[in-house]
């Protein structure tokens, strides 16, 4: 999906809401756990009920590779659905991966050649040739962490080269190694207020914002320092709308609070001229 | 397995030999295509044929996961063969992973408590909260990217704030999440006479060296800039003994290889009075 079409779907849903996808067994409803393949289930459903005010889904990988073969084959089903089903949908792979050249071509056939994802959060530390082998598919975008939303993000992503902090040295050499129509960046909304610096670095990228909701982070702030005239932002919530009920009617609830997000979104938009 | 019991297996073997199982079904040898299970056909029979020279096996995890399913249940099966064939081994997943608190524990989860994997390969970039969940096992290790092998190692690694490289940087810093019982840290042979100032940091860590022989490393360097008087290394070689000979007799003559590489570490071993 290229950066027309992301910010065609913004304007048509009137969100730029993203629904991670981590989806754990010990959480998800009771009811469920009957069910053959109870993760698929739980994300069926959650997705059918959420997909008219979602622009993307993310699932997170680690929640899937810790069930093994079974976890891999529960999110490839959850993949072919969301893409059969709701083809304008944007897809994260929340992976975090990175290695040598040789190495990252291969996680990149993993989830953008084997599995149908749009995209993949992608690990800065090793450097261009790491990054590189997952640009090389068109219309399909690399995410790469630059500021994150937990506490470890002060142990060396404030690391400062002269006046450059070392997400911002990220956000500066990583555009010689893509552009706005392939590549995004991790922005966590823990840190809203910074996404003011981050913008004059990265005026025109998209940015994935996780941290809004249960890691504390306001969706007004994210807005007011970080949207462009092209929105620029997803923002992510992943266990305040997956996990708001654990009875029957969790998919119901779920839908209810991701259209709270999407109002305040829609007003957002509305308020930059965007709708 | 512990800080001497790992020593004990380097003096034993007189080796300090890491063999990558990079296997790729692509380039092992024709006649296993036949097989149910290539890959672990491919990896049961390295592992068999130079388990005697060498102290650790290190799966690299991409070229497990762009399989698939197939893939995980490939990489568990190599994974249970090992540990019940030769527990002696130390088991090294090269992961690169790393996230958030909740997330990181997942992964944890899949490598160390799922699979019975003695370590396994951290990126640092999140910080500590993105590390610790992987110290939380007794016995077990992490392995965290210092300096790498590769060419983008030079983007971000020597990062400046005064005199500080941005990987020294992660030396000190880590040194509060673990210690030398419970980390151990990846420095490219690339890089070797750097070892010498990484030394003066990490003077008792263990160091895992991948990029000898296929990337060029020289393994006497290595040693002279690296070992200590526990040794303090583990140096991989994957293609240069897995994919030494494409026939029938690939097994032997990565066999061969390996020996070579153990008998040039023997020598090493002897002359820092350590064997």
């Amino acid at each position: 999906m290229d950066y027309q079409a992301l910010f065609q779907q913004i304007k048509l849903k009137k969100s730029f809401l993203c629904v991670g996808l981590d989806t754990d067994m010990k959480k998800i409803p009771q009811h469920l756990l009957k069910e053959e393949d109870p993760i698929f289930e739980f994300n069926k459903q959650i997705v059918d009920a959420t997909a008219d005010v979602t622009v993307a889904y993310k699932p997170n990988i680690a929640f899937y590779e810790c069930l093994g073969a079974q976890g891999w084959i529960s999110l490839q089903k959850t993949v072919d659905y969301i893409k059969s089903t709701y083809p304008e949908i944007f897809l994260i792979a929340d992976a975090k991966r990175g290695d040598i050249g040789n190495t990252s071509k291969m996680y990149a056939g993993a989830f953008l050649e084997n599995m149908a994802f749009d995209s993949i959060t992608v690990a800065p530390y090793m450097g261009e040739d790491s990054v590189t082998p997952f640009l090389e598919y068109e219309g399909k975008w690399v995410i790469l962490l630059a500021l994150t939303s937990n506490k470890g993000a002060f142990d060396l992503q404030f690391f400062k080269e002269g006046d450059t902090h070392l997400f911002e040295r990220v956000l500066e050499k990583s555009q010689q190694w893509g552009n706005k129509e392939n590549m995004m960046y991790v922005v966590g909304a823990t840190k809203a207020e910074m996404l003011a610096d981050i913008r004059k670095i990265v005026p025109n990228h998209f940015l994935l914002v996780p941290g809004v909701g249960a890691q504390g982070g306001s969706l007004q702030k994210v807005a007011q320092f970080g949207m462009n005239d092209h929105c620029g932002l997803l923002v992510n919530s992943s266990r305040g709308i997956i996990y708001a009920d654990n009875s029957l009617d969790f998919a119901k609830v779920a839908k209810e609070k991701a259209s709270e997000l999407q109002k305040e979104m829609e007003e957002l938009l509305q308020n930059k001229g965007i709708l």
